[in-house]
Parts: structure tokens; C-alpha cells; sequence
């Protein structure tokens, strides 16, 4: 068994002394380590791996240890995490299967190490194949009208299922403050554009009129601002004049599953680290 | 020596049997065809280049049977080129390196088909560049208070050299208007960011604010409206947490150069037709 | 309905001309027209897309008058399409199920015009996923003493299912020449490494020994001569020393799955053409 | 003013905690710190940055105090590089003047803190280029014959330059391994291919002939086995059935002037560590 800690303070000389001597005289065997230290912001970012076989402090100490000695000194947040805990994640979709697929092939071959107890969709058409993966789909369809009353359903659902990541899976409703600030930096989106770019409601259609020669798709952490989240992965493909409206649709959903599984497969390793409005991503 | 026909019009059936058609009677052998309709906007576009060795008509007259007989009565538009008319390029720079460079090997070595009988600045630093390949360089500082006088300097130089490209080499002004309007889609521009994302003043300084994970460069034709005319090209390249603004800048010069040479390099071949705000880049 | 005409013949003065003529005397109207010359085997090339609606010559004639009209003057090959003809493709899959999964769910979606009438694997793992798709799922195990009279049952398969297209998803045995002369240009691999580095057997391995720094998937049709045939498609990903044999290989089936479904899909579009050992890929 | 240690050794419980006390309780401040350990050889390596403003160990006597106190007992090998120390380059060139440009273009504008006191060629062609940067050219004309004696006086112009690293910016000569063992892992190429795809001459025209539809560039160290050498960057660019063998070459130059400099950057800044036939690239 293996733990990671991710933590981030402000910069100062001999954190990372600090930190590998407190895991080194404790007989833990550190095996990834990677720090930034963002010089504009003062601030300090190391994501730490290692083993828990022959260390002293018992699993359930750790983070008491660890903040009585080291986090509390240096100011320090941090998350600590073990590698029996698999997360758990909540599918969000609408009408669209692709990136839904990509998420669950990747789940049912082994390739991701998640549980996915639970699919939420305002629409049925994904149902059947939620069925197919044995997976429990809600059916929770959202008008301006029900809104609040439909998050307050889907948040018992979540907090039933003890969700820790909800993937927004081409989920075609914006969710309100409310419904975020149970998850903070827990909501992952795939948004069909080169962010900043062609933010908003259709994406394919702005970047179609505007004559773009790529089109990208940005994986994000959702926050109250629409689509102006904590960028995690964007990616790009080239477009012509050959291309219609419906070209770049069909183009743009490859680029759309691919960049989200990668996001999606950052946070569940552990490697996302969020400060102010962007991500440390470790390598 | 060939010809190269770059036209559109109206889309309507048997356009291309038309046009092939007058080639061939003449014994004119085509060397290269594309063609593209633009079904949102009914438009034809094609570009046909044909060998002129046993072609009946005599190039002086080609322009003005191709009016009579196919342009007139399908309402099209055509720029007709002969492949022994260098383009004739002028370069605006202001104080960086990287671009000019890139054109001026690119123009020494052979591999580009150009005059490139002047350079114009706003600064002086470009100068020693300028004189070790041998060109011309014009210093013409721009200030709120003389840029219109300095734009009829511009201009006289430009149509004393039979300039008929204007590439802004990271031209750090804009021009206005009035400038603009006697070089309509002759003026190429690189713009350091995926346009229409950071258009205006300092793009990376934006970019990084903004947390990107990947950042661009545009080559578009100006236009009036700032960093808003017809893209040419358009690239990216992958940023992470580690890269500071300094690194943003350095890396976003390697795609500046390359965006923009790409982009030069259709417009000399005859490859780029503008319609509306949109490019047709043929092959 | 449209028809798709693909061509190539010894190159000459004239067959543009020539073929639109035929289609547009004929009241056909074009709505792609694609042609390549390759100068160094002196050879013409084209794809041909019109609107059948007011086309004079009926259907079912088409392919005679064009044979005779055309095709046997200019010396010309050709194959001839009616965009009512859903191509049949038959899958062949091992024991992984990425890209299995990935044409699956473009064919379930409707974003490919294809039928599906069967899956052939040597293994059991797939035939779940099969049996969730609806699709018959035939387990041929494949030894090396039985290899010659399971491609017969093989083969009797896919004619009584009237297969023209056979998609090999990461089908871990090699064709025989036997087999693959009943379907010359027909069967279409994905190969997980950039061709002609690291063919045959374990190319991740090979490409992690070799310490590369991007590793590639290449989609190619199937020929006697093992990773030899004509490449479709080819894409790479960047690796680096941080990644293990074990990444290499997760990274790889998503170059694996994009790279054959935009192969497979180009087929299907009836965009490519093959000659010698190359493929002319239509936009 | 700052230090840069690039260590590997056995892998070991410790070793971050161990180097970093010793940077911290000297008061050295880390600004950067890099690890990696490579699993499948049981291997660390680090890369180390560290500000030398406060560092209770003179400079001069800090190479001796590592290797004592730790390089010593752990069995690691180390370099020391210091900021104020610029690498002095030579670079060998043959007829072809784009890697050249590129290189000379950023030490001209400062983007790469080196010296270039010397460039060397066997043909005169870049002698008016050299000239012009006021660089010193030698023209050292190789035959078969000769070669012996024209390495002994390349030697001698290295050292009387106390040249430590090469460029070969399309040079086109094989070194013999007499003449690279004085340099190991300082001589730094760029090939025209994707290796070890088109390993040897005229990797384009073999890529031609084979098909391929992307072309690479590879940058390497050179050892005494031809192009086989440890692989520091590498990257492709997209090609079809339009290119001929002329535009895979024209397109291939601006492919290997970017990664050939990207490589050599990597290089310059102390970024890359060999071992075995693989580098770790720190980002």
C-alpha cells in the first residue's frame, strides 16, 4: 500500500528537507516526488508517493502527524490519500454517448481504478447503456422551473453513494452555486472549445463562423463561473474549409472524450493540484 | 511556365466540365485542380494551375478571354498568375528577430519564390539584419501625431517597390484603415495567440493569467477590425505549471515563425482565396 | 442518392474535362470532385461525387456507359458506389476491448453509415460486449495446426454475411495470403507503432527499449507482407522517461482506437484509393 | 548566482532527504528540484538547482564536499554546473543554412546563453552566414582519405576553443569513434527521420517511397553506432499523397531546425542526463 500527499504553502527555504526527512526517518520509502514552486505567486506545490510497508506511523496517525509537525509549521494545505481507496464517481449526461463510453471502457477493462456506482442524466436516451454496464441510471430531468428541487434530489443520491468525483459527461445543464459548493474542485467538465475561446452555449457553431483552422476541447474544474473554471487539459485538431458545421461536430467529439478521459484520469490518481484559479499538474 | 486561375462565383452545375473545358480545347494540359463548395453559402471555389507550353490562347489575352467566356456569364471572381511573376514582399518589424529571420532564410536559401525589396520599421534594432542580407531598410518611427504621415511614407514606398505582400513580421502598430484599403487581403499578419482567444494587447501575459495548458499562434490577413480578419493558420503548443510568462514567451516564438512562414508560403503559391471573413487554403 | 465514382489511369491531358463533361451532359450534378496527379509514376487520380436526382443514365447502368464511355478509352480503373449501399463490415477482435468499443459506439450513435452483421474473435473475452451490441459473436480459436480450416469457417462467415470490409481491432494473429486474396484492399489493421519502426511483434516494448521520446499507431491495409501493407493513417503521442513500459501501452490505445476509426471511417466514406503500395486519401 | 547538480545512482530509502538536508543546513535555498527513479533499471536520478546567494560552502569547494559527503557513499555519479558558466558550442555544418539560422538567431537575440566561438564545415557554402554573425569558419574539406588527419584538426580547433559541446546542424559526415570519444555525450545531431524508422542516408526518400503519412525529425546524442545514439527530442509532421519527395524535404527542414534547437536547449540549460542508451529530460 502507498500514500500520496499533495500539498501546497507559501515558498520557503527547506520545505522539501523538511518533508523527505520527516518521510525518510519515519522508514517510508518515497517513490514519486514532485515539487513546483510558482515564483510569481510565492507559493510552494509538491505531490509525494510512498510506500507504506515499513513505516512507523500507523496509516490512520499520518495526517495527524503530518499536520501537527509539518503542515501546521509551514502553513501548509494538503490532502492525503491512500492507494486502497478507490474513488468514487458519479456520471453526469445528457443525450450523447461518446464520452460516456470512453469513460466506462476504460472503467470495465481495468485500465481505471474508480468505482462508478451511480449515472444521472436529464434525459433517458443513455439509460439502456448505463443498463448495459450494470451501472444504477437516475433519471432526473431538469426544467428552469424544478432546477432547485432536482439538485436537492441529486445530491442525496450523491451523498448516498458517497460520490467523491462528479464527471459532467457532455451534461447539458449548468449547475447552480449551491449545488457546487458541496464539490469543490470534485466537478470535472469537458467543454467543447479551445477555452477561453468560444465560451458559452455552441462552441462548434462560433468557432464554424469565425473561420478557426483548429478546433480544441478544454477539461475543467467547474466553479460558479460558467466554463471559467481551473483549466486541467486541453487539446486541439486541425480543421479546413473543407470542413461543414458537421464535420466539426463529429471531429470535435473525439477530441471531446479523449481530452476528458485524460483529465478525468489525472484527478483520479491524484496528480491535480488547484490554486486560485489554475492546476498544477504532476507529471 | 505555367498559370495559376484562382476563382469563385455562385455555385452552379457544370462549372468544372466549363472550365477544364475551355483548358483543354486550347491544349492547355492542367497540372493541378481543386475545387470547393461552400454549401452553407452556395460557393463555388476552385484553383487550377495548367501548363502554358502548347496553350493556344497567348498569355497576354488569357485574363480577357477567361472574362469573356467563363467569368461574365457565371458572375465569377478570378485573379489570374503566371508562374514567372515573383511575388514582390515587403517586410514590416519592429524590434524582435525571430520572424524576419525565418523569412529572409527562408528567401536566401531558395526555398521561397519572392522579392523582398524592402523592409520598413517603427525601430532601429532590425537594421544590421536588414543590411547583412543586402535589403533596404526603411526606419519610420510611428507616434499618435505622425502615424498618418508616416502611413503615406509607408505607401509611397511600397508602390515605388511594386509591392504587392506586406507581412508583418511581429509589427508591433496598427494600421489603419486608410492604409489597409490600398493592400485588400495583402497584408499578412501573425497574431501570438489561438485567435479569437487573446486578441488585442499582451496574449501570453493573458494566457498565463488564465491558467491555459496549451498556447497558440495566428496567421490571418488584416482587416479593420483588430485581430479579426481571415485566418490563414493556426497552431499550438503544450504548456504546463512549470512554464512562467518568460517561458510562454519563449516557446510562443517557435510558433510565431512557423505559423506565419506557413501561412506567407500559401499566399506566394497562389494557394489562399478570401471569401467573406474565411479562408479556402487549397492544397 | 449520390454515387462515388473512384478512378486512376495512366495520366493524360484531358481527363477532367472529359469525366465532368460526361457527368454534367448527362444532367448529373457534382458535389466533390477530388483528383491527384502523382508525377513520378505519371498516374491521375480522382473521386467523383454527384447527385443522381435528374442523372440521365439510370442507376444500374451507370457503371456499363461509364466503362465504355471512359473508363476503356482512357484505360482507367474504377469503382462505383451508390450512397445507398451501406458498406457491411465484419470485426476481429483478440482479447482488448478499446477499440472494439470505440467503432461500437460510433456505429450505435449513427455517426457511421455501416452494418455490422458480425464479430469474429479467437478468444471469449469479447463476446459480452458483442451479445450487449446485438451483434452474433463467432469464437474460431486459432492454433497453429487448425489456422488453415478455421479461415475457411472464417471465410464462409463473412461471404454468407456479404462482408466487404474487415476491421481487425487489435486481432492478434496473422492472415494467411489465402485468406486475404478474397479481400484485396479490404481488410484494415491498426498497427501500435509509427510504421516501418518497430513491425512485428511487441513494438512498446521495442519503442520503451529504444528510450523514444513519441510513440506512434499506424492504420494500414492488410497485405501478404506482415506491417508492410498500404498506410491510411498514422498519429503519435508524446512519451517521456517518466513513463513505463505499462504507460506506454495504456497512452498507445488511444492513439490505437483514434488512429483505426479515422482509417476505418475514411474507408467507409469510399475516400481512399490504393496503388502500389501507397493510398491516395481524398479530404 | 546559482548551481546545478545532475546525479544518478543505485536507488535507495533516502537519498532526496539526504541531498536536500545538505543543500538545506548549508543554507542553500533548492529553485528547482527534479527526480526520477527509472523501476525497471532500479536507478535515480535528480536534477538540482540551488541558489548559492547564502551557501556556507565557497564555490570551489563544492564539488569536493558533494562527493565526500554524498556522491561517495552513495555511488553517484554527478555534474556541477554553475549559472555564470556559459557553454561553448561549436557547431559543424554542411550546404544547408536552416538549422544554422535558427541556431544563430537565438544566440543573436540572447534567447540561449552560450558562446559560439567557432563553426566548422567541409564545403563554403555557410562561410558568408558565419561571416556575418562575425563567427570564425573553418573549412575543413573530408574525403575519404583525409579524414583522419581533418578529426585531429577539428580536435585541435575544439580544444583551442575549449569547446564543450558540438552542434551538427546538417552535418553531413559520420565522426568516427576516435574522434567521439573525446566528446561523450556532447555531440548532439539531428536526423531527418523518425527513429529508428529510416535509420542511414535519405530518410526521405525512403519515407517517400514507404508511404508514410507523417515525417519526423529526431535529435540525439551521436555514439560510434550510426544514428542509434541516445534520444533527446523528437517530432513528427503530417504529410499526404499531394507531397512529393521535394515538399517532405521542405517541410522536413522546419522540423529539424525546431527540434534540433529545442534539443540543444535542453542540453544548454543542464536538463538532460544520459544513461544506458536513454535520457531523462527534466522539464
Amino acid at each position: 500500500m502507498t500514500a500520496i500527499i499533495l500539498m501546497h504553502c507559501p515558498d520557503r527555504s527547506g520545505i522539501v528537507a523538511k518533508v523527505t526527512g520527516f518521510i525518510h526517518s519515519n522508514c517510508g520509502n518515497i517513490v514519486a516526488l514532485e515539487q513546483h514552486v510558482d515564483r510569481s505567486m510565492g507559493r510552494f506545490f509538491m505531490r509525494l508517493k510512498w510506500d507504506l510497508e515499513n513505516f512507523m506511523i500507523p496509516k490512520e496517525k499520518i495526517g495527524d502527524h503530518f499536520q501537527t509537525l509539518i503542515a501546521a509549521p509551514y502553513g501548509m494545505d494538503f490532502d492525503l490519500y491512500f492507494s486502497e481507496q478507490k474513488p468514487r464517481m458519479a456520471i453526469f449526461v445528457s443525450k450523447m454517448s461518446h464520452c460516456l463510453y470512453d469513460i466506462l471502457s476504460r472503467w470495465e477493462s481495468g485500465d481505471w481504478q474508480v468505482d462508478i456506482p451511480i449515472i444521472i442524466s436529464n434525459h433517458t436516451e443513455m439509460q439502456p447503456i448505463a443498463e448495459r454496464f450494470g451501472i444504477p441510471f437516475h433519471y432526473l430531468p431538469v426544467t428552469k422551473d424544478n432546477k432547485a428541487e432536482q439538485e436537492i434530489r441529486q445530491l442525496t443520491l450523491l451523498q448516498r453513494n458517497d460520490i467523491d468525483l462528479i464527471v459532467l459527461a457532455r451534461y447539458m445543464q449548468v449547475l447552480t452555486n449551491d449545488f457546487l459548493q458541496h464539490y469543490p474542485n470534485r466537478v470535472i467538465n469537458i467543454h467543447h472549445s479551445f477555452l477561453p475561446a468560444f465560451a458559452g452555449a455552441k462552441p462548434y457553431h462560433a468557432a464554424y463562423e469565425r473561420g478557426v483552422k483548429t478546433i480544441g476541447a478544454t477539461c475543467h474544474y467547474v466553479t460558479g463561473e460558467l466554463d471559467a473554471g481551473p483549466i486541467i487539459e486541453q487539446d486541439v485538431i486541425r480543421v479546413s474549409h473543407k470542413d461543414s458545421l458537421d464535420t466539426f461536430i463529429r471531429k470535435g467529439k473525439d477530441l471531446e472524450k479523449i481530452v476528458l478521459s485524460r483529465g478525468v484520469f489525472l484527478h483520479i490518481q491524484r496528480k491535480l493540484l488547484t490554486y486560485g484559479n489554475r492546476t498544477v499538474v504532476f507529471g
